[in-house]
């Protein structure tokens, strides 16, 4: 049976699993779903189907295990690495329908969601009981639950409150073979660490338990704008040498600067060379005289505006969130770059970037999650001008480079998906990739579960048992019942 | 070759890899390791090596699995799980030699710790520099980092501070079959996350990556006794619910504090039906006004002592951390029990462990962490008297029947181990124990590594992968090929 016929059997059985209505085959349809957040890489799914239940995408999986035919999770698609980029040969499981809120166990600090529910609506559904979801990814408007499991998401506010990892406390999972399993924390492996940030390669998360943070008594929002980025680097240092952990050290360079005031008006200082976002919340004893103590440490700032209302906080805010987008307002085309360096060699990299920037004759415009070293250097081109995407293709490449070289990573948040995975090698051994690999193999032997996505060298998971001798000697041998 | 002959050879190997003066296989000696902390279960190892380095670690997993002989490593031996207990028919691979602090790196946080370092030695590196290793488990003083990884031990102050895992950035890792791995968080799957906690049955740690935190400006405790164990359980719920996150909440019965009056003379409130210890850190402004405001939710305590130094504060903990050997003193036996329950449901546990005990005619004393619903009943009998540890078995599981019936957890720190696999299906489905088996398989298709421990039915590796369907039809069919 071609390729074809048998998607078209496929998507039968598909109707009969979730209803006709649910199954798109139609082109035009399955177009809107040929990419996510990194259009960069677009194909057009063979089927999308839109389940309501965990049982209705077991019943999928198992449908296309027995079919042999590959499969994509996503949710709202707004993950920036490609990770959900579908397959034209396979079928995009989208969970979008899937956005209940299930529970709110407030006395227990927890919520019990449905994986298409959008990120700031868990907060919305915890706030009357005085919390709130702390992951704050700058998509959190738009973003769901189950892509931010599946990218381990990180935000703003993760320098203090950790990434998702932090924030779940146990997944219901449909596996590749169909089965509908709990991770827990607690006894036994902590699979539940393993899955979430997996990039959807070890199964589909249909109930997720996250955790709820008590609403700060108090937030404190001050922008600092300084001369030069190193005196802003300089700033970040001292504020974390001093003990201070605030919930949030945002940094933006003068382009970024620029592209934000060109979208949203933010009122960023004039002139400023970067400037430095410092948030605190907790209990106002603490709040009010840690935030005297950041004051002194950003002496150097030329001007420093506090945040008098929640209205203030947003507008400085803005600026940085809008950031990303705003860059299209002063290039017609750029590569978001995700990568990590430790804190303390921050000044060095940035100075190397502005080098290779003038060697390339390339933009870059930096805005980071300073107080833990992940950088986000947006790399500017015209695609329309012959060589330019490939320039910066090599800058962003070299870029990662820099963070590997200084005992960093190719990603702070973004995940690897299909844009990085040429990249592990470059942070990996071929041992240790072949101790993922493995894992892979345990959970998915097909390789059906997002195919491609992560791995550099997808293979046979035949191959990988017992890595580079096959299969472990001692079970050839039958000594295997030793224990 | 039989099994006495086998090991003969294979000592005669591992002395050509570590020094004869580094294999111990003199009957006397192996009998000093025939157990860990939970003296209940002994088994004498048939051989104890004493490695130095990674690279001899690798080649004694390799010359077991040449020869089928299972292994199982070993730290201090202070785990209360029998998670290291030895195998007759095995080898004891014991890392109290590597104990060198091999770098501290204050301005990034971290510290590189070989795996035999004891605990508190962590700390003693780091408080120089401003810094300390946040996980406290009571043997503190004598555990070490490899045990507290295998175990991802949490201690008193893992209320705020989270458990081991929280505190581990990166692991060296001999893999079963003898390779030498470093396991990340970052990019791929977060292995780190599974390998601690994994109770020695993935690999054996060789280096440790450890996150330092910040010395706190201030430390505020108090002790206040409460005339019965639900005041005491009112204002910990209360504290709670105020937003406060102290740094430890803990509480004692009555029979534990006679016991640990009897011990060490802390001079607790007499006559008190509960104490609660309450320990707040972090900046001194935050601290003071959060103390005041927890004094205030003790309002039903009939006495609190604030510690005015660090003398009393140690002497306050120093009942509470004495508590599990106190109890000696007030009975010949007892057996530790480690469980988890909801926090709201403290209230309705408390009360039926105190209608077991008396149901029973078996005395339980409770100390717990109760910040995070973590007990550890202490169940005491008289080993002398016919039928009395039976009987102390019987109330100790009902008590665990208690925990899972809450929604709870069958350990909180202690691990799994060989005493509680047994309990493992009473929390987890088949398929949900079949999923962490499969990556144990993965990790160690010949089950060598720390055989017979966590899980209850130890299988042919052969049998788990596709599961209830032997080889995944795909891969059976061929059809693999297809990613």
């Amino acid at each position: 049976m071609g390729g074809m016929a048998r998607l078209d059997a496929l998507a039968d059985r598909l109707s009969r699993i979730v209803g006709a209505g649910s199954v798109l085959t139609d082109p035009a349809e399955l177009a809107t779903y040929d990419c996510d957040g990194l259009t960069y890489h677009r194909a057009t799914p063979g089927i999308v189907v839109l389940p309501d239940t965990a049982e209705q995408i077991a019943a999928i999986v198992r449908a296309c295990a027995a079919d042999g035919v590959p499969y994509v999770a996503r949710g709202s698609g707004t993950g920036l690495s490609g990770g959900a980029l579908p397959r034209t040969d396979g079928v995009l499981i989208v969970t979008s329908r899937m956005r209940r809120v299930l529970e709110v166990d407030a006395a227990n600090q927890r919520a019990v969601v449905e994986p298409g529910v959008i990120n700031l609506d868990v907060t919305r559904a915890a706030r009357p009981y005085g919390y709130y979801f702390a992951p704050d990814p700058s998509s959190q408007q738009v973003c769901s639950i189950g892509g931010n499991v599946a990218e381990n998401s990180g935000g703003a506010h993760c320098l203090k409150y950790g990434f998702t990892v932090n924030h779940v406390l146990a997944c219901e999972v449909v596996t590749p073979d169909g089965e509908i399993v709990e991770l827990t924390e607690g006894p036994g492996y902590d699979l539940l660490g393993a899955f979430v940030g997996s990039e959807g390669t070890l199964g589909i998360t249909t109930k997720v338990t996250v955790r709820l943070t008590r609403l700060p008594e108090t937030v404190q929002t001050l922008l600092a704008g300084f001369d030069t980025i190193e005196r802003a680097g300089e700033a970040v240092s001292a504020i974390i040498a001093a003990g201070v952990v605030p919930a949030a050290i945002e940094m933006m360079d003068a382009l970024s600067i620029e592209a934000a005031e060109a979208a949203v008006r933010c009122g960023y200082p004039p002139g400023a060379g970067a400037v430095l976002i410092v948030e605190l919340d907790g209990p106002a004893s603490e709040v009010d005289s840690q935030f005297a103590r950041v004051k002194e440490l950003c002496a150097e700032a030329f001007e420093i505006r506090v945040a008098a209302d929640d209205t203030e906080r947003g507008l400085i805010w803005r600026g940085r969130k809008s950031a990303f987008a705003a860059v299209g307002r002063i290039s017609p085309d750029y590569i978001v770059q995700d990568g990590v360096i430790p804190r303390t060699t921050l000044p060095e990299v940035l100075a190397r970037i502005d080098a290779l920037s003038r060697e390339h004759g390339v933009r870059v415009a930096n805005v980071f999650h300073a107080g833990d070293g992940n950088l986000h250097p947006l790399v500017l081109f015209d695609g329309a001008e012959p060589g330019a995407g490939e320039r910066a293709e090599e800058v962003s490449g070299k870029i990662l480079d820099l963070c590997i070289e200084h005992g960093g990573s190719i990603t702070g948040e973004h995940g690897v998906g299909i844009d990085k995975a040429k990249h592990m090698p470059r942070m990996f051994t071929a041992e240790d990739l072949d101790t993922m690999q493995m894992v892979r193999c345990a959970f998915d032997p097909a390789g059906l579960c997002n195919p491609g996505k992560v791995y550099p060298t997808p293979r046979l998971c035949g191959e990988v048992p017992g890595r580079r001798t096959g299969v472990h000697p001692l079970v050839e041998s039958g000594k295997a019942d030793l224990f």
